[in-house]
């Protein structure tokens, strides 16, 4: 058990590409901001500005279990379902948002030695839920000593 | 990047009577709760006490995409299931507990400049996930500079 | 409303050993890590290092409400589902990721009193989506005053 003085908070941000439904990594872009903070033991926030996409800690190994991901959501919410009458940007449009609320939008991980402490198969992952490219915001904030 | 000293904490409650299943929004009184504490930069948690009602990040503009969340949901966890045991207090018991596991009773976002950092389209807001009217208990808590 | 200086930063972590499939309440452990933090107001993180287990808040009270969760979760994510591609750890290997993705693998409550404040009716609860069991780690980050 380490307790310290709590005196460091940093926050910043940076914007992901995505190129339509899928996975993007955003493990480092996170340490990054982690290791800029200063901070050694703590906190970090990840937020995600929309509600049409999420934010995910998954495995990092095979791509094949973010493949299986999509196809069992697919399935949950489909495209295009009847019972939505939100559908002015598209038949993806009320399932993005079902999708977003189901796999959230923000994320908690704890900060150890000056770096995001993740498991040995956890990566951080933007699941982009439109299956058209659009670009996302994202907020890091880092509390801790 | 700023870093800087952080130096405030700041936790204050609130009650949100519902009335019956369906959502609230409680953006302005988290707002108001962050604008209280003197927290320029760092996070806030929106905790709710209770297991069957829940705590979401959600379009904030059409209200048809909380109908469709609603009509999603239902669908997904049907009052009166069968492979439910639990059900002293009606057919919506379970299915209240089983929805507030998927969609959550905790939240954290970013506080900037003195306010809570939502995207444009994301508004909060409490989903009571009983049929009949509830006091729920929120517990607003803000850490940063 | 409470504003005070933000000081301290507690974390640590403990092991959860799983009889496989099922819930582990760990509510007691994660409390003792908060009263030995010295926080008296302030929030804490709850985060497993894994990606087939998850950690949820939900109702302590009457031991059915966790079998319906089960009952619920293992029909909505059936075993051995031939959308699955990723099975080389058996039947409940994709099924228990997508378990964790729906319940999530981090939880925030606050801190209030040196104490987590939970709801009555609330625990803290690892659920193991593996049928064997494991050794799951958790850390637990507390900021505050």
């Amino acid at each position: 058990m380490r307790a310290a003085p709590a005196d460091h908070v940093a926050q910043n941000g940076f914007t992901v590409h995505t190129r339509g439904r899928g996975f993007t990594e955003i493990t480092d872009k996170v340490g990054e901001v982690v290791a800029a903070s200063g901070v050694h033991t703590g906190m970090v926030n990840i937020f995600s500005l929309h509600t049409s996409c999420s934010l995910l800690i998954s495995e990092n190994a095979d791509p094949t279990v973010r493949e299986d991901l999509e196809r069992w959501l697919a399935r949950a919410v489909p495209d295009g379902d009847g019972i939505f009458q939100h559908d002015e940007e598209g038949p993806d449009d009320m399932p993005a948002h079902v999708r977003a609320i189901l796999t959230g939008v923000s994320l908690v991980a704890p900060v150890h030695g000056g770096r995001i402490q993740l498991g040995t198969w956890q990566g951080i992952y933007l699941w982009e839920h439109r299956l058209d490219p659009h670009q996302r915001k994202i907020t890091v904030t880092v509390l801790g000593h």
